[in-house]
């Protein structure tokens, strides 16, 4: 008896969660207007509040489709998304179809490919898997959240940009809200709060509010400036039921113009939520 | 004259780099047995010094022949790669046919996806992109190197298997030579040296020897094991002379029985080689 009350727990236990699941997927589609076209299919338009400043498609708008396309192919929640940036043709106003593809499906892992076209071309690809929880798996976390004021005692953080794209950036923040947290100079490590108004932080929600490393790189070098991300990559962590999350952005090395770092995805209750990375060519504006 | 003179420069300096990538690139074929069969494809056997205990694929070959491929393919090196496993399938003796295709190239940076087929069933799937480094473009290491004995002072690392796979082990460490460089208990940080003998520390090889991250989250639990990895992804940055290299591998998180964490690669003149990392399905053998 004890296998069968021990599977009637995990049944209960799925149903909560694929509740939520399903609130969370809703949720992501309404935050990028996606709209299912066909099975395992999808369409979203470029909106200016999910493009970056010149238009062009935001890297983070680009991984929160994918994680949004990957949960609702599998109905699990994402483990891992790595989304490549092919093609910069897509521009505010553009629909964008998202494919999704099965590629393994085992009885708790799903690995997955997800490709964005605009007019059959190819503008990004993604990897990634899913995945559902382990009853009584291993956790635990191995990171020390950084001691910072609270989002509402720390001031709004202005992106450093040419005056002539003031107008579109004010447009972004629309969505997203970032304040300054901290900062530590020999490391070059940067900590913003940052959220989407009024959306909890989904895997999708915490692959779009990441997409910020590039800049942190570019500081540390001691410039100003971010970088045109050749991909992003989410590994998520515990879940955490807040709209703000903290960004540790730790810089790890620059060379010959490219460059890496880290985030790691901090909620207010100090949750490891997810750690994100990304390499990208680097652009300095000083 | 300056832009012509600065050309010159740069033409020069790039024949000196093309010999040397192409001399690294024929070093990385003969330790994968990686033979070109055709335009953007090759063929490689899975040999008993490529594959894990269990005689399946070793995630850090699927690194390393993913990473051969979008080098051979593009003449260019590589900058990042990310491998997502798909079929468990491959085992020793097994022919594994390898395609790269190039999605976007670009005057400095070359995307490429590398796809791997055993009877046309997909073993593992590659996005990575490849590039030439930008003259005088931003560099800078924003790390420190871990304090630690040289390899030659620093015990033989024994993987926690098993009796049974003993032998396999044995014969795994043809290629792979670990010797135990330090832990931090706290951070569940653990410092390994390794080297492929014979082998300069191409990005390939960076790739084949990093996929021991799983270990160290796993450990940081309390618990002995490892795990399955759902991906592999290698971030390079500079280059250096050298056959040993110091992997510190920081976990970072583990929930639900699946977990992520990542390694800073380090030469023994502390240059920030690469930095890996991967989320895994752990497996506890305590």
């Amino acid at each position: 008896m004890r296998a069968g009350r021990r599977r009637v727990g995990t049944v209960a236990a799925m149903a909560t969660d694929d509740n939520a699941l399903a609130a969370d997927r809703a949720a992501d589609r309404a935050f990028l207007g996606l709209e299912l076209t066909a099975e395992h299919r999808g369409r979203f338009v470029l909106t200016r509040a999910l493009a970056r400043h010149d238009g062009k498609l935001y890297g983070g708008t680009a991984v929160a489709a994918a994680i949004a396309m990957a949960e609702e192919t599998s109905g699990r929640r994402s483990l891992w998304t790595t989304v490549q940036f092919i093609s910069g043709s897509a521009v505010v106003g553009d629909h964008i179809e998202v494919a999704a593809e099965v590629l393994a499906a085992g009885r708790r892992t799903t690995q997955v490919r997800v490709t964005a076209r605009l007019d059959h071309r190819e503008v990004f690809a993604a990897l990634g898997a899913t995945a559902l929880p382990k009853d009584g798996g291993v956790r635990g976390t191995f990171e020390v959240a950084p001691a910072v004021p609270s989002p509402e005692e720390c001031d709004r953080f202005e992106f450093p940009l040419p005056e002539s794209m003031r107008q579109t950036r004010i447009d972004m923040q629309r969505h997203m809200e970032i304040r300054t947290a901290g900062r530590d100079k020999p490391s070059g490590q940067l900590l913003f709060w940052a959220r989407v108004r009024g959306h909890q932080a989904t895997p999708a929600i915490l692959g779009y509010l990441a997409d910020m490393v590039p800049m942190a790189v570019v500081q540390a070098t001691g410039h100003m400036g971010g970088g045109t991300s050749l991909d992003n990559t989410l590994r998520v962590g515990a879940a955490d039921e807040t709209e703000w999350v903290l960004l540790q952005l730790d810089p790890h090395l620059a060379e010959g113009g490219y460059g890496t770092g880290s985030a790691l995805i901090w909620s207010p209750a100090g949750v490891l939520m997810a750690v994100a990375s990304q390499t990208a060519s680097l652009v300095v504006l000083d």
